[in-house]
């Protein structure tokens, strides 16, 4: 872990843009234009500006996507480079990029494209990006004027984030500990509480780049996605529903259907029923932005925690088995996917809950509510009220809990025992053939509980949609937890607070020279020094067993120790035990 | 615990016959027939053997609800009662309903319901119970002759099953040690055998009486459904494919449809066409009905250690959280309906199964297979080849892994770590578009993953369907959660096992007088013994801190406490901590 915490490239190398020290608006909203470049591509029919031959489509899209990236990869290199040079053609480029759009936009703001303004409306997002980039690139360089050194590649380490975590860490050891052991069984309100407390806590908790890409890429795809559902379908009604006359009469009456004698009777009903179909779809629309938006934003939550939880060295309680934190190859196939993986999960997921939540709603509306309104028709109503058999299942399953409740429960000095137990064989005995039934009704509710709660979740990659046994089957979650492991080993703030000390006293002693040197020569220094020294005994051993200590209680640096293949198998069985320990101390112990 | 291991009711009293010390057969049995009565009601149109009034058949399917579990209680009752009159009565009553079963089908072997042999075929396992109960009972009553002696109700704790229990748990607990240290990523290999060695292993472990009832009536219920389900549709298709003839021809060509302009090669192909969708359906339901077995096995393994587990004190594997093992309202409902729920689930389990199972063989015979045979109408692979788009998806995959293996990754000493970060973040940016169409695959497999996996798993109430954060919220698996609670928390094998030894002791003492109380009574002259004794304060003190030991280490017995309410809040702490320790040493403990 220490020697990945500094950059081995050059910092100010124009592909270094996705590291931590740089600044992340830029490569925020430079993927953010990608992104909707992307949609444009597979939407419309000339996918590049230079061709219009919608016959390969195919193979144009197929050279955009590598084209585009490759388009708007000097501004991302730009704001690398730190220094005017940079600056001042990042600004210049934004601008130029800014300008062609928006002059493209108010030249023709109408195109024929799905819906007459759904191509201004898509590229808002773009618009936005750009502007910020414009805006930003002349900051940098005013800024870079004004402080007249140039930022250093170690302005990370030295920053007081990773201090303050450490310090945060340990003021909070005490408290923590109590609210775990008082916090087993949290009640609702407590757990509403805390959800709220959680989103809005002010300790600056310093995101990863990549996952604060994810996050924006999220949002404009969500406003991607509603647009074209919204406007693929919603003009189509509006056209059918102003287009109705008084043929729709003959049309029904064709597939025997009549509403009314009346054929402008018909045609009222027709319309207001459009109209229903209409604002059905608006809601399921509406229904699933607000949900994935609302599952983001707990997205983000569950983030911090996952990764508060991994820099402490909880690994079976975020992955509910015990890994080993280091890069592999698929973890960094994933890590590289992650992102552009959160969008594609997103538009699929935004598809099926329209579908799904459309469907309920029109059962909803034309089963429930309308008849409800015109008092006919109240065909669930009598199913549901003409039967004795839903009386039989309600008193079934209410005398069952009543009689739990005060027969065979014995309640004596705090303790719960069962009581008169040959009664309660009894009832289960004469009531297993109700049960059935209960049960029937039971399975069918586990089926809609478990297929909405997985529609919902669909775009989530952070929880797995598949019991806790088979998580890793379920090839998102499998992408997201091997993100978070190539994340964690390479960003953990307690490392870089330490590599940052180790900069500091290197540069007291030798001031300006040392300086500027990364921290990786500042380990190597260290550690020859190390060597050269001659320890006694007592205290080598004493080094040892505190080196011990540190590896038992802090798994993850195991997996850099040179030692790690012969000393794997012996400290397998200690972890299993000791995973639920907190590992602050030796956190604390390393960050000293 | 200690209170409740004693059979509070009578021993001999007929309503006891869900107790772990009766005779598992007779109740299998009769739970068995009773299943099948309630599925003759549901199908038949003359639920009542007394009416044939089809109108109200909703009121006589309450009523046979009700009926059917009195009329064969008798049957129970008997088996209860551990005397020769009982045997002699359950012999007769057994006998008799036999009798008339089997008289009844050879009478009128064939009836118009469903398919004329049905009500033969769903009679079946009924009549296999009913003659399991005429041998039964004759040969107790014969059992009863030989030994001369009334069974008694310590017969189960005086059994050895317990006592080996115990002596298993001491001597294997190195060997478990040991193999939870090496075994912390089993291998598939690994995990084949021991699933395999799981279902095998000799080691006699009793199920609680109420799951081996549900083992029965999930069993019976998975062949009513399949017969059902082939008894329906299968001779209707048949029938169908016998009455085509050369109409057929016209009536497609109605619709625009021309399969030949030959009449007798159009029936030719429509026969075909409908012998493949009989094959699809018969295969589809023959798969949904093994699959289904194969979980009714797996989950008899799961229960066995879910039950070992919890017999451990490793609450947190089985429930993954902290759970207290008392009896309570919604656990006892639970326990209730348990068996009924189980029967229920499968049902509705395998008709989705067979529909979805069926949906996708349709989909591979006619899309794949019958194109590839008649070597025409190869849609689904021109749209597969004629992609470059999936070359290059392809091609983008297989980049990314190859390049993640070799470029960014560096093997040094037994560590992995990050090498050309540089490259990686330009490839990653790079390939941000490729990498979504990716994603939108990748999400597409997942809805099919989880898809397939929730409606293989339907049946099985031992496994949530949610993610592991919300599993409470699938009613089944609630279910269960709450079914272990209760069994848990009355037949602990080492509780029984000191039960046992106290009686033995007791028994010793006093001998044939003492002999047939039972344990409760055994417990409470020891309890009255302990206080009347004199107790120095170091014996006092010493005992206090065994008593503390022990009930931090098996939480399970703290519910049983008096001063339970003020304790809790106490010893929760220890546990988040604890909970991954095996508790054997205290189990052992208190089984000596």
């Amino acid at each position: 872990q220490f020697v990945t915490c500094a950059a081995t490239v050059l910092p100010h190398s124009p592909v270094n843009f996705l590291d931590q020290t740089q600044h992340k608006g830029l490569a925020v909203a430079v993927f953010g234009v990608l992104l909707c470049k992307l949609w444009g591509l597979l939407v419309s029919p000339n996918p590049l500006p230079f061709t219009t031959d919608a016959k390969n489509k195919q193979n144009w899209v197929i050279l955009g996507v590598f084209y585009y990236p490759a388009l708007y990869y000097p501004l991302l290199a730009c704001g690398t480079l730190h220094n005017k040079v940079g600056y001042v053609l990042g600004s210049l480029l934004s601008w130029t990029h800014f300008g062609v759009l928006v002059w493209q936009k108010i030249d023709c703001p109408k195109t024929p494209l799905i819906h007459k303004y759904y191509s201004l409306f898509s590229s808002l997002p773009q618009i936005a990006c750009l502007a910020f980039l414009s805006f930003q690139y002349p900051l940098l360089l005013f800024k870079g004027f004004k402080s007249s050194e140039t930022a250093d590649a170690t302005e990370d380490l030295n920053s007081s984030y990773y201090g303050d975590y450490v310090k945060k860490m340990l003021s909070e050891k005490k408290s923590r500990n109590i609210s775990t052991s008082s916090a087993d069984k949290p009640k609702l309100s407590q757990r509403v509480r805390d959800a709220v407390k959680s989103c809005t806590v002010v300790f600056p908790f310093r995101f990863p780049l990549k996952l604060a890409i994810s996050c924006v890429v999220s949002f404009i795809t969500l406003y991607q996605m509603g647009l074209v559902l919204i406007s693929l379908v919603v003009p189509t009604i509006q056209t059918a529903r102003y287009g109705v006359d008084e043929d729709i009469a003959n049309v029904l009456a064709g597939f025997q259907i009549i509403l009314s004698p009346d054929k402008r009777e018909v045609v009222r009903i027709v319309v207001y029923y459009m109209w229903c179909v209409e604002v059905c779809y608006i809601s399921a629309m509406t229904l699933s932005s607000l949900v994935n938006l609302v599952l983001l934003m707990h997205s983000m939550v569950l983030h911090r925690s996952n990764l508060k939880g991994l820099y402490r060295g909880d690994i079976f309680n975020v992955y509910n088995c015990q890994r080993s934190l280091r890069a592999s190859r698929p973890a960094l196939v994933c890590w590289m996917g992650y992102t552009s993986f959160t969008a594609a999960h997103i538009c699929i997921g935004m598809i099926i809950q329209t579908f799904v939540f459309f469907l309920c709603l029109l059962i909803t509306v034309f089963l429930v509510i309308i008849p409800i309104l015109q008092r006919q028709n109240l065909i669930v109503f009598h199913i549901l009220w003409s039967m004795p058999f839903w009386l039989m299942i309600l008193l079934a399953v209410l005398f069952q809990h009543i009689t739990a409740r005060f027969c065979f429960i014995k309640k004596t000095a705090g303790t719960h025992d069962l009581n008169n137990r040959g009664n309660l064989f009894l009832l289960t005995y004469l009531l297993f053939p109700v049960n059935v039934l209960i049960g029937v009704l039971l399975a069918l509710w586990r089926l809609i509980i478990t297929a909405l709660f997985n529609i919902v979740h669909m775009g989530r990659l952070d929880i797995s949609l598949l019991n806790r046994n088979v998580e890793a089957f379920d090839p998102a979650y499998r992408c997201y937890a091997h993100y978070l492991k190539i994340e964690v080993s390479q960003s953990h703030p307690v490392m870089k607070a330490f590599c940052g000390m180790l900069l500091q006293s290197a540069g007291q002693e030798s001031k300006a020279a040392q300086r500027s040197r990364d921290a990786e020569e500042g380990i190597q220094l260290v550690q020859q020094e190390k060597k050269q020294s001659k320890l006694s005994g007592a205290k080598r051993a004493r080094r040892r067993w505190q080196l011990l200590y540190t590896l038992v209680n802090n798994p993850s640096l195991v997996g850099t120790r040179k030692h790690f293949q012969a000393a794997e198998s012996f400290l397998n069985g200690s972890f299993n035990r000791k995973n639920k320990d907190s590992k602050k101390e030796a956190e604390a112990a390393a960050g000293n």
